[in-house]
């Protein structure tokens, strides 16, 4: 894609917060060069958000009052938001900003359950972004217990060419991104604000060892953004995303780590759940993930590795986490059927109307992608349902 | 049921093992008194194992040849079996034998796939075994942990007025009946000899504290029986039948107390499993079992007192763990129609066929017995399947 269409996500990307979803349906349906020429070429002709609406109204007359109040939001930032002026601000942090335009970004990324991002700040090694990754997160109050733990299960990952992803936080974070150094393997940590200030402090030199050791810092987030409570959420499904499974070793009851579990739940990714003693308040969540069956019982590397599946490790670069029995097969279909494919259940069959419905196609191309997909041998029709092969 | 059938009962008993499927089927066909008192007249006749099998053969000519080695094995133990002399012997121990035709036999016992026991030797009080009981049942080489977490589940399963049972051993069994003992809960401990022999010897002052406090010491096993391997696997089935839930508290990779879980979810009772620290051997059976799905995770009296289902507790006596939903039903139901209602699925719906096979009965009767139930309102017709209400 052209870097018009970068440089537009990235201004997307630095006038809206990650829950804004009108900004996304709007890129979604103009494109993001496009959307951003049009909003930022309205602006500077003067057109108030009133103004600008009445015009989508004429286009649109459906349209939702949020959107008026959208333009609202994103006006307000409009102004200073200059997405060549930031590329310039941070090469001094010897960093990159990918996009979905850029051949560097995460194929999984494009999950169509996913809150796509516009825009990653990337400090480091781009390269490890696109590698087999297990997450591993839990408390910050973790405990010696769940730091053991932690050791043990990410030189068992390493040994077997995962790399680490975690969130860089104190407890079982920086457990696992220390024993994945300890390793010497290639890891990356997600913040929750700008990649220019790494959070928590105590943690910096950690976060520097990361970016200069072959792994790579990175947010979703512009640089000076501070990492405030929604950020952490919306920060975890990523974590959960770019991640084959993701592991919970400690988490007390209500506890931010299992918003990242359900946020992989949700993206039909494997999650696991370290179990500890029943008297260990750190340990309380993971049992009611595992009770909840949204974690499966995990108790050493060998079963992380079995649940996240041993064919992610040695499945094309870029394609880890999302097609693991179709290596190769990803690169010749076209975005409908790409869509569709990441979309369909892992085991069940699935009928064309709630794969519409997922993808947020119409029916007619997720039949045509069906059709294309079931010629490759990637999909069977069962009945009137089609399932995964 | 008459005392014939009390005392053909005990004579099967003492000349099988519980593992003997041709007695089972021979008592089944005729009864327990005419089985017994044609092989006892047959024997005290003269007759040779030959020889009765070829009279047997004469009456049903495609018998298995495996009857034959059956009644080699009956004869050698028919000359000292004494049902009489064996009731006179057990009065010194202030006991009694309860067999399907006492109206002490807790209905559990009956279910249709379990191995049926022909009598269970009781020492202490026989009503306990009638009320709702939770096994927990574990390692013998179990930890400080386990023995606190097993202190906690009992104080708090006897607070919600639940009975423990357990196979009176050392470790996790002798932690749960002593905190049962210090709940003053009546329990029952299940000895895999018999009971005239506290097995094992260092838990004899135990055993008779609890058949002198309101509980019951039972065995399948007759007065002088060894507890050999086999007896002990056997026996963890009597522990699974007459729980309405089993938990295991702590477990090594291969436990005797995984024998105990299976056979309960075998009966389609729940299993309960306590985590523990992955790094504690003593919980690696627990963690299996979870892994396994054989077992939910539980973590304190609450969750078990869930897991067996909060009916239980109030259900009639004798009925207990069978029919929760039905109390007061069971009464008017013959024979047939207990056994059909027994074996019903308590969550999905089956078929008739599936339901035959299951009790062992013809099909008409099983299709007669629904037809019964179902103007009971136990039982509901959905499609060709039947589903318990």
């Amino acid at each position: 894609m052209s870097q018009q269409s970068h440089l537009g996500y990235i201004g997307w990307n630095l006038i809206t917060e990650p829950d804004d979803f009108a900004a996304r349906i709007l890129v979604e349906h103009l494109g993001a060069a496009e959307s951003w020429q049009w909003l930022t070429s309205r602006y500077r002709s003067g057109g108030s958000p009133e103004q600008i609406f009445q015009e989508m109204l004429s286009l649109s007359p459906g349209l939702d009052t949020k959107m008026l109040d959208a333009l609202r939001r994103w006006l307000t930032r409009l102004e200073t938001a200059n997405p060549e002026a930031e590329l310039e601000r941070i090469a001094k942090y010897r960093a990159q900003v990918i996009t979905p335009a850029s051949p560097h970004w995460p194929e999984q990324l494009r999950h169509p359950q996913l809150i796509h991002p516009f825009a990653l700040w990337v400090r480091g090694e781009v390269g490890v972004l696109k590698q087999p990754k297990i997450a591993l997160v839990g408390a910050r109050a973790a405990t010696a217990y769940g730091e053991y733990v932690t050791n043990q299960l990410v030189e068992g990952l390493c040994d077997r060419n995962w790399r680490i992803i975690s969130g860089g936080a104190y407890g079982i974070d920086a457990a696992a991104h220390r024993a994945a150094r300890a390793s010497d393997s290639p890891q990356v940590a997600v913040l929750a604000g700008g990649v220019d200030r790494y959070y928590p402090v105590g943690n910096s030199e950690l976060l520097t060892e990361i970016e200069q050791s072959g792994g790579a810092v990175i947010s979703e987030m512009p640089l000076g953004a501070a990492p405030r409570r929604v950020r952490f959420l919306q920060r975890n499904r990523l974590i959960a995303a770019l991640a084959a499974a993701t592991v919970v070793v400690e988490a007390a009851w209500r506890s931010g780590a299992l918003s990242t579990a359900r946020h992989a739940a949700e993206l039909n990714l494997p999650v696991g759940a370290v179990p500890g003693p029943v008297t260990s308040m750190a340990s309380s969540g993971c049992h009611r993930l595992i009770r909840d069956s949204i974690a499966q019982c995990v108790t050493d590397a060998a079963e992380v590795h079995e649940l996240a599946g041993a064919l992610e490790v040695n499945a094309p670069l870029g394609d880890a986490g999302l097609s693991p029995a179709t290596p190769g097969l990803w690169d010749e279909l076209d975005a409908t059927a790409k869509r569709v494919l990441d979309a369909m259940p892992l085991k069940r069959a699935t009928t064309p109307e709630k794969l519409a419905q997922l993808c947020g196609l119409p029916g007619n191309l997720v039949l045509g992608a069906l059709g294309q997909l079931s010629m490759l041998g990637a999909v069977q029709a069962v009945g009137a349902n089609w399932r995964k092969l």
